[in-house]
């Protein structure tokens, strides 16, 4: 699910109102630049850690605001922004001296935003002019302290601190299976317990696979200038060690407006494409351009630019400046197949033909996706959009027929789709063959694995389908611990699974659903709800009241793990820190949930009372200028085993995941074989 | 905060309608009986779990419903229910034959009860007859399964299997510090540390203590036979290992419907007493006689006896059975001064001075506590009911005085508090009394801490004052091992924080709430929420937008951990799985929150619109007959350090942080004096 951000300088930039507003007003909804409290900005900036070696791009701004809280000199920038750098207190040098690079001339533009919602309601942005200028593809190879003066506007300074991390002498994995379970927060990890697992007295007879983790931990999701993150950017803090801004990829977001040419720095894959030649295997159940398989590998401040991410999958940067070398993803299994066909915003290019003709097999249903070639690189794409979830392929399988797959003929996803791979066959289907491709060549692999719909359902309230999609990602967990044993690789494989995300769900109790069906009233529907002692026992295992000594018999048709009962009468009672308006019944629906539909007079959403119409109103919390849920703040956990697992124990930051398994790798190492080039620009 | 239990049994024992319903529903909402879902009931039931050694009673019943779902023999038991026992496939014996002792003679009665809310709708209860016994005070000591069958109705059976923990051989620990954030969900851990800890550019500067764990895990909450549980029902399992039900403090409830003798299983403070003769501490900012407290060392089904409770702390169940030696722990500080003093609940006896006629100190303000002699044992009564919060001992201290003091004079608890101690100043003098009193015998000592109204303002909505709290148990805990640490105790001394179950909260955005106070329609107000980049930074640690190198001068004037601004203008946004009607305006009040009013014409809650009048209206989803957000599911977390904090790695059921706990402090040994008391009921 994406988000709708509101920020105003993108929609104002063309038509700035030159309205002045004297306030001192400090930001908050709206920012002038992420990370850049200051008139001066540094990109990577203040508190960044980087891995010895990893690439990166560096980008200063001076700006001067016309008007606002924090006017400067007439809105008119002094000189030029000039960079200096230094390691561990030694001298400072001029960042062109220590980089070995030239100096560039700055771009000058300007931009507009809000301070504040007074502001926008007034509608009396405030104007910012900026020169700014960008130093590409450097890296640092000394652990460290570094420190970074920014000297700006004629004798202001800005001040960062950067941090080289150790260099991992030691190798403590060879492969590495990172799984994320999209907007999986701790409570829908026990929501998905209680409808999976049965227990007995109170306590469970099975448990889940990540309750069985060699190693637990959690991390803290925060972005860099907002406590709530969106997909990309949190992705991009697990997959490159860089906190950023909501909707960037790999890339600090600067004043540009623009979603191109932003500061961009390397990821743990593509470190390891480049260092080791590792294999890399992309798997999502979201449609593939979306934001977390796009933070594997691609670069760009604007997650909705679906066809430059595409393109990048498959070439890497190549529009505008250097960059790692990149040449395509081993495995890329998922949805979106519409993304890759030809229409308006790829330039009509056929990504299909693009990734073939380049030597990919490609693979449209779950009977083609098994007879891969495990020695050849391979496309799988596998739906439209986002692949149907797994309470859709098992519950309610005539829903797939809206999917979209792959019609050979018409060349686009019109074909109904009987034949979907979930998360475990892709997933097991991609260790095959980056294992096969690592042994070719002596090298290794890492593969994500992304359980989409947990997040993508959690969004429209569909909770029920959000846990399902949750106990298939455990049982893909599970399958490839046995898989990976199987292959005589697990002592050599580290398996992270962890989130990037949460939504602030609970449950708070059960629900009689019959009851609250045959009541008319909103207030004896509410009745329906038992908490505590009358919350009662999980009825999704067993039917309610059953001896437990024929417990035996109701065993789940999808197998351990699974429910037995999908619509069970006493379902969970559960509800969400943020709402929107809508009517709820507790039932698991045939369908997903429109919650709330937009009502074209007022222009805002309305609870839409065909979802559930026996169900009761609840008057939501989020601004009725939105028609879906949003991220929360909760940390989330961090399941690990295998070879370095060790190090995702206890409670860290974000991107120490992308780091420690950089660690674990030992990408920062004598072995990185651009280590020679000290002190300055990495060579392409 | 105590919850109100719509169990029907209860109210409708005197006043059963003759009506049969014959129907096919089965119990969820209503349950027959806890744990018992055939008509043979076992206690301790199936699946339970014992520290070798540990005491407990016996109780089977055998019920025969009169008419409902489960209908047998015209509601007539067949005979007697007689129990048989055997370890590891052993041959069965009679349980007289077994522990020694005398076979009883059943206690008949009858019971009603509901089988769904339709019933309860309709008026037409179930009506079982029962007989039942009892059999007190016996252990069992040899490691492993045990079988137990109850065979009742004339051929009925009932199977339990019972496991006897393995030996602690080695002894890791000799001192425990528990602490309890009663309600205290991961989400709100995360919550805390974004007032409590500066972020820059996305990554802590400081963090929690709990942050710095040894070790880190989560445990599970459920109870016996409901997946919601209460205090009481969860601090059991933390502090005996036994899953229980919905209210009962260290027994499990039986049918009879008394709060009184039903089956008690002893608690690890309790055994550490009898085994090491331990220095007990219990100390909570809730009154003393509430649930976390109580689940030390009282026992009863009804957490709401609470005189029975105050004197079960001073002298031990010593009403009916024989039990456990018990004459009172050595540290007892927290609120709940009026159920010390005599009122018509506990026979006009006045407690303090039972307490002090047993040789106990009495403090009542944080100077008295200060000044308690350290050799002694002490009682310390701070308020009349529950503690002040943090936020009101420290913000809005004008608050105190309304929350009464010791009158010396009056002999009540009507003084103003003006110096009221915290969590920290409670824990810091236990652990000094308790150190010295173990030095002087040679002992250990064991202390629970509760930071109760974590839990308490939850209910409310007033999650600022219970992240205030959460923050103030940081902090204790940060100070007591330091504490401990200065003693020369830390590394002999377990400190294990945990909760005893969540809520459902989250984070979700931040709130302008002076644009918020300034708009006039709903659909404004909650316009005032930024989500996403929105929600921008913390404004709880730096006034939002000042320059990052002017942030060492705002540091907070509660210290390292707690907020610099506590209502600041951009606030969290933040909301509750679970939610009555209320008005919402996200600022933090002078006073504690009334969400919703009783209307005394539909006898249903609404919101109440004198608790935030310039707030919005948000329609919630818990039945109206509610006037309190409840608990949750949600996993929470398990923070331990020294020795033996290994053990509490990981994910684990809520009963293993006791049985983990009697395992670090070998309580399950050979040094047990009553290990030589095999196979038959422990002397008393």
């Amino acid at each position: 699910m994406v988000h709708r951000p509101r920020k105003a300088k993108t929609a104002l930039r063309a038509a700035l109102a030159a309205a002045l507003l004297a306030t001192s007003v400090s930001a908050q909804t709206f920012r002038r630049t992420a990370a850049c409290p200051t008139l001066g900005c540094i990109f990577p900036p203040d508190q960044s850690s980087f891995i010895a070696g990893q690439v990166f791009d560096i980008r200063i701004e001076a700006q001067a605001p016309v008007n606002g809280s924090m006017p400067f000199n007439n809105g008119v920038v002094v000189g030029e922004p000039q960079l200096w750098i230094g390691c561990k207190n030694k001298e400072l040098q001029p960042i062109t001296d220590y980089f070995k690079v030239q100096d560039v001339k700055p771009d000058a533009y300007n931009f507009t935003y809000y301070e504040d919602l007074f502001a926008q309601d007034a509608k009396t942005p405030t104007l910012v002019n900026v020169k700014a200028k960008s130093y590409r593809h450097v890296a640092l190879y000394e652990p460290g302290e570094w420190k970074i003066v920014l000297k700006y506007n004629g004798g202001s300074e800005t001040v960062a601190k950067w941090t080289v991390l150790p260099i991992s002498e030691k190798r403590l994995a060879k492969n590495v299976v990172m799984f994320i379970g999209d907007g999986m927060a701790p409570s829908m990890v026990t929501a998905a317990r209680l409808l999976g697992h049965k227990t007995i007295n109170g306590q469970y007879d099975t448990t889940l696979m990540l309750d069985k983790s060699d190693h637990f931990g959690m991390q803290m999701t925060h972005s860099l200038d907002s406590f709530i993150t969106d997909s990309a950017n949190s992705a991009t803090a697990l997959m490159a060690g860089h906190k950023s801004t909501v909707n960037a990829l790999n890339t600090f977001t600067d004043s540009s407006g623009s979603g191109f040419g932003n500061a961009k720095f390397e990821t743990i894959f593509e470190m390891a494409r480049r260092i080791y030649n590792s294999k890399i295997g992309i798997v999502s159940t979201a449609f593939l351009a979306d934001a977390t398989p796009a933070a594997v590998a691609t670069h760009t401040s604007q997650r909705s630019q679906y066809a430059y991410i595409i393109s990048q999958y498959l070439k890497g940067v190549t529009d505008m400046f250097p960059w790692t070398r990149w040449d395509g993803p081993d495995v890329l299994f998922g949805g979106g197949g519409s993304d890759f066909i030809p229409n308006a915003k790829n330039n009509r290019t056929s990504y299909i033909d693009a990734f073939t003709d380049k030597g990919y097999q490609y693979a449209t249903t779950n009977a083609s996706l098994a007879q891969l070639d495990d020695s050849k690189r391979a496309l799988g794409l596998f739906s439209a959009s986002n692949l149907p979830t797994w309470v859709d392929r098992h519950v309610f399988p005539e829903n797939l027929k809206n999917f979209g797959a792959w019609n050979a003929t018409a060349k686009n996803f019109t074909a109904p789709t009987t034949d979907t791979p979930g998360l475990k066959e892709m997933t097991i289907k991609a260790i095959n063959i980056l294992n096969k491709r690592a042994q070719a060549d002596d090298s290794n692999f890492m593969l994500m694995s992304e359980a989409a719909s947990i997040d993508k359902m959690m969004h429209v309230a569909s909770y029920q389908r959000a846990l399902g999609d949750l106990l298939e990602l455990d049982d893909t967990v599970k399958a490839t611990l046995a898989h990976l044993e199987e292959l005589g690789i697990r002592e050599e494989t580290l398996v992270v699974v962890t989130a990037d995300h949460g939504h602030g769900f609970d449950v708070f109790g059960s629900a009689d659903v019959e009851y609250l069906r045959a009541q008319t009233s909103n207030d004896k529907k509410r009745d329906a709800v038992g908490t505590y002692a009358e919350s009662g026992l999980s009825a999704y295992q067993v039917p309610a009241g059953v001896n437990p000594h024929n417990q035996t018999v109701f065993s789940s048709p999808w197998g351990e793990g699974f429910p037995v009962e999908w619509s069970p009468r006493y379902a969970i009672a559960a509800g969400f820190a943020a709402m929107v308006d809508q009517y709820e019944d507790y039932s698991t629906r045939n369908g997903s949930r429109e919650t709330s539909t937009l009502n074209k007079t007022t222009n805002r959403y309305q609870a839409n009372i065909a979802d559930a119409p026996k169900g009761f109103f609840i008057s939501g919390n989020l601004p009725t200028n939105t028609d879906s849920g949003v991220h929360s703040l909760v940390d989330v956990g961090v399941y690990s085993w295998g070879p370095g697992s060790e190090l995702f124990a206890g409670m860290q930051d974000s991107t120490r995941i992308a780091q420690k398994i950089a660690q674990a790798l030992s990408l920062g190492c004598d072995k990185n074989k651009t280590m020679s080039v000290h002190r300055r620009a990495v060579e392409f």
